[in-house]
């Protein structure tokens, strides 16, 4: 099975190739040379489809896009669909991190609570498309710990393996992530309507 | 005691005088003829803290200022910071109403679950401002009940009265709502500090 892929972030295309590893994952940089596509949605949902939606108008090749952010408890959701601009539209994952803990400093620990949330929508056809959610709970650090993954990944602390992130190795974090766990529901769903062949 | 309100929504400050019956509370449009005020911060606190912060620049009497939204489980926090313009810039409470329905419809109950949140500051000197947090947990009816409050309260569940918020008296919403138990902690602080003689 081919797939078209939303994504200009190689970060993200990186993990999905790896967690979808035997599906031909094709970027929709290979198709198209420039796309802008504007995440205007104000629910992962909405911005998920938006994507899709335009790498299926662009291709008419089976699409696949991802929403993903961090929804902290304490900020009542934020930044949520604002994960990637949460200091300014290119400010970049280091402004977004300080950013979120200067935002969280004095608060009490529950307000550290925190989920990843990866929600993942797949269009096969015009109009119809499908959502797949995955989710991973954790706590927000004071400090950034670890040199891998991307984004919030240095100040996400994972409580099952005592460690953020950042800390895992690409393995390990794509066995436990929101992002694994939408594409394996995903995927399931691929496997019984028999797409996958 | 005077105190400056930087709110310029009606609904807001004909509850917030309710609640803070014996002090004197003076709108701040009736300082200054027109002002606009850009909500533009991501969190409750930010917005809270601009408001608040071109009251207290406009008038140097003590201000206050208020910002709420709803935070809805199943959207991920959101509309949150966007409450009051989730269908778009002057959509209204109906529209805000209804595109939150369309988002939720077919999802499980948990994902109905959400709660009001209030965030109240304060600022007596420049430079120092304190916040007041005010919670009241609930969920999001198929479809809006009784003709009272404002904003989301018709689609608005209040578990323990069984009713929505909308199906209270002003006066009944007055002692359990969000706006109520943030500003409830402010007063309190008012009296320890003896800043509300």
């Amino acid at each position: 099975m081919r797939l078209v892929l939303a994504s200009g972030n190689p970060d993200k295309v990186r993990e999905i190739k790896e967690i979808l590893r035997d599906i031909e994952v094709l970027p929709l940089s290979s198709f198209v040379d420039e796309f802008e596509i504007e995440e205007s949605g104000l629910t992962f949902r909405e911005n998920a489809y938006i994507k899709v939606q335009k790498a299926f108008e662009l291709t008419g090749l089976p699409s696949l896009a991802d929403d993903t952010g961090l929804v902290v408890h304490g900020l009542h959701g934020m930044p949520g669909v604002f994960s990637s601009r949460f200091a300014g539209e290119n400010a970049g994952y280091e402004a977004n991190r300080r950013k979120l803990l200067e935002a969280l400093r004095g608060m009490p620990l529950s307000a550290r609570r925190a989920y990843f949330i990866c929600v993942v929508a797949f269009m096969e056809k015009p109009g119809e498309v499908r959502f797949f959610e995955g989710k991973v709970e954790g706590f927000i650090t004071k400090e950034p710990r670890g040199d891998g993954g991307f984004g919030y990944d240095p100040i996400f602390l994972y409580p099952p393996l005592g460690r953020t992130f950042a800390e895992l190795s690409l393995r390990e974090k794509n066995r436990v992530s929101h992002r694994y766990r939408a594409l394996s529901r995903f995927r399931e769903y691929l496997n019984e309507s028999g797409l996958s062949r």
